[in-house]
């Protein structure tokens, strides 16, 4: 029962891995806004797999169909529906394993919450493949922000450790057999000054729970983030002063919002991943119906790392999260 | 239109910092639970300024009324009102400072937002202050999940880089006439397998999301949080074994939530809090009617670190999340 | 759970008629409204019992304190809180037939859902008494939606099946310590086109809900309502014309809302009241530990008829949802 | 945004009469119910058109996708999707009158409030078409409340103001080109005693709300309704007995439901339907953009009277808002 994310733009999620396909409903699309199905593709390109040896080999087209909301190319009001229809399904390797949960999914709490009775085919509604629908929205979002010159944009900062030359980083955990994790840098320019709500609508607040909806996602930290825990208020505090008739910051440690609202300076987040979960090497898990400790070894179709194909993600829920926001302030309602 | 938090066990805040009072309507407390109001006034004390070097010179006793929702000393279904009236309420600082947002507070952003409509004085609705009746709530809601054996707990993991003798890293601050912030620690034991939800209400989703609404928190993190963006995936997976017919983890680098779903091992997040905005150096800010530079002294009454007075604030915010997604799974609203 | 009614524009709903009081928290008004405390008083003397032979003689002031979200008389944005202590309490009736439930009333279905936990005394959360914050929250959606052209009123078109002389009835009813029903026509004149959204957020089905949530609504109609169901599609269709330059309907049976949406023709809804359920005269029950049956004898204090107290209720759930349609359209929330 | 109904069972509506298709997505049904398509066939049936001379004679097959939520033929508490594909359409005679709306229908209001952006095309979102996703919704709900003992039906009871033999009135009507209304009754039996909340989700609230969603809806009435409010108190009042060892009333005067609250008697509603807006007789209407007056003479593929394809659609509604409130009393949400 919660599948939908968003008070004015909101985005329902439906499909699973191995099902008929992936879909998103968006309601609360003003009318008029021509849908740019180009960008779209672009956004998906970014995130499907089978595009190197960084990514996972499963072959998707990622060919989406919209099933409501547009007529002659526009937005009409109504709810808008996409769907991408699963192609590239191979479960058996699933059967095998049902009742050894691999460490690090969510096989076991999903499987004592749901009795055994949820879709367990690559991971079901717990898989990344879910993400396609949200990344559609995303591109949707950042197409209505674009309108009011907000721009989302994100970025590798670091994987398994390494801020450069990081393909060599995940080209090693791909020969023992491992994974690596890592962090990506989101930024929003031109966000107006005084998006988000106190005391429980707070910008930053609703974009780290879009974030944490991300598979794998370990951390959330706002402009100095975690390393703020260790500066002095004077070092901290960004000072005001007027540049060209505005009023900005001339620092921006708290990466562009204060008491939940955005200050009008960049935007900044950062979000760490953890390393895939699935790998080649063996690991001990025990089967849920004998108890007994199975050394399990994970076969089937998987992405060393998460971050490079999170980077469309991260920009789309912050696009979703802004975009909701944005929306609220607009006289789009009619 | 963000005062209220949680889907079945709904907080809704009002109140600011220098008008009547702090007040928190709870809707969806099961009938039947005994209000302890001993447990309330002790968390309240563990939040209340005006105790030692380390905290504001406020003076509140934090004296609650219940306005709503008990007869007989137990809760009935209907919602519960709790009122806290201010008493010690000194404004004339803010009067003088009206135009002069302070560096690190929601002053700029707010007075954009509202037009200067907003109340300013004592910052508001964006004080601390507010977090008194969050108090409240995390304390019924502490006393609905013991009855499930779920045990909430927050502590002070570091404070101005320093995880031991923080009290002479504050301080030092006050010396100086600066600030400090730290990282504050918290732990829920006895959760159920599966509390949490896919793909939009996941349990570290939602408890981000509130922990984020609390002031000056500027990054989260669950288990082993940005560190787990540097480690191998087999490093990270927790491996499962059975001890006393249990399942478990052999480690917990999770966390305890994966999927979004607690795995029934303990619930780690850590919060990271900014130094306090306010400090008693001088800062550069500019008077939003001329434009025109001013250096700022903040007088008032402050903490020079918001992080002891969070602690029960970290409790406060997990235990209502916690309380939601728990009543979710119970029989309680026939 | 559910004692919130909005989306935009919130009100949530505290207190019992046997409590220390009765409350309302709005949440989403906008910033900068001047407060009538004089409108609010006139429509809560509106209310008021006490007042005269068609009234119930409990003796309230009605005397509201505002707890929060006003600065110097004006909204901040802040959620208000509006309290009304208890004064006139005497609960011993109730103590007597605590478990003979009443006919008519929710007592037997409330004592069922919570087990014997809910407060009971003078109907506790199920009392006619809750309304009076509902009536303040009216007052203020009125004192907004004025401001945008839109005036709300409602009047008694029938009592006890007359529709004149209806004071008579009543007394006639008062007489054989019997009670009756009637009938209330809401007219919102001044609406834009387009209020209202499709498909599951029509205007008139969210008025209708808020109406039946007024306690003895039986029926709810829109424009010609029931009778619209005997009528032809070419009797009952409202031709198009312009006049003044402004289109408008020849006739107006829809009651100014089509396929969910205002049609800027005078909305119009009547609603249909049950007698009041307490009467003097002796009913059969049950005694709900024994199942032996008992006659009952309902002394108190109650009207004999809830009609003419519930015309400003009518007014303001129609204010509380118009205001929160009108809201959505308006660039209110920066 | 507002295309959702329901807080536990959530239906999702997209979908426009002439665009690809018609859909729903369905979150919050437990995992585990074995989904019985005939079922839903039989349903989708009784509220297709093209079937007599009192129906639409657009010829729709009514196949309907599963999308998602679905492994081996059972839920899994994932969201389920189903999608119905549009096949028989022509939009040209929408095209012709793009800018003279149909007197009845919600042309007029959806134009000026989409800027003429809305997909008009065979009343795009405003068509009953859309209805075909909600029989699907209540299908599955019907089944969900079979499983605890709950059974809704709903049946005719009276067509143009007759109660028998009212073929003939819709024949009629055909006959001049003209249109009828009716009434539809909806009865739940086996309802649990306290189904419903105090105070703004009472079960006749969320009741009448779902069925005012429906297209042509003018009325809805609980118990005796309308007829209530001539009648005394001493009438109306069920009194309670014990029948078999259960607390029944003698009479069932308020339909079920006192105070919000089903009462474990049959619950009883009536909707009174409008005649169908679009008719062969010729209507006065104006053109949009001239602000000429147009006699309209309406074509294209309609039924005379909304009511016998409106049964299931009662019963649907019906069923959706009652499976919302019993899986709030279960422990279905693990």
């Amino acid at each position: 029962m919660s599948n939908t994310l968003g008070k004015i733009f909101q985005v329902t999620s439906f499909g699973e891995s191995h099902g008929p396909g992936i879909g998103v409903v968006i309601d609360g699309c003003p009318a008029g806004l021509k849908i740019d199905r180009e960008k779209i593709a672009a956004d998906l390109a970014r995130r499907r797999p089978g595009q190197g040896p960084a990514t996972s080999p499963r072959n998707e087209s990622d060919d989406f169909e919209i099933l409501s909301g547009v007529l002659n190319g526009k937005t009409t009001s109504a709810p808008l529906c996409f769907f991408i229809r699963n192609r590239d399904i191979d479960s058996s390797a699933y059967e095998e394993r049902r009742f050894t949960p691999r460490p690090g999914h969510a096989d076991y709490p999903a499987y004592v919450k749901y009795d055994g009775l949820e879709d367990y085919r690559g991971g079901g509604r717990f898989s990344a493949r879910v993400t396609a629908g949200w990344v559609i929205a995303g591109s949707i979002a950042k197409q209505i922000l674009e309108k009011i010159g907000v721009r989302v944009s994100a970025k590798i900062v670091e994987i398994g450790g390494v801020q450069e030359n990081w393909e060599r980083r995940i080209a090693e955990a791909v020969e023992t057999g491992d994974s690596v994790g890592g962090i990506i840098e989101g930024v929003a320019d031109g966000l107006p000054v005084g998006l988000g709500e106190p005391v429980f609508g707070k910008l930053d607040a609703e974009l780290a729970r879009a974030l944490f909806s991300l598979p794998a996602v370990k951390g959330v930290e706002f402009g100095e983030g975690f390393a703020s825990a260790r500066m002095l208020g004077s070092e901290h505090n960004d000072p005001y002063k007027v540049r060209g008739g505005k009023i900005v910051t001339t620092t921006n440690h708290a990466g562009g919002v204060l008491g939940g609202l955005s200050t009008g300076m960049p935007l900044i987040v950062r979000v760490a991943f953890k390393p895939v979960s699935s790998i080649a090497q063996p690991q001990q898990t025990i089967n849920l119906q004998t108890k007994e400790p199975v050394t399990l070894k994970t076969e089937g179709r998987f992405d060393p790392c998460p971050v490079p194909r999170a980077v469309p993600l991260v920009e789309a829920m912050m696009a979703i999260v802004l975009c909701d926001f944005s929306l609220r302030r607009q006289a789009c309602f009619k």
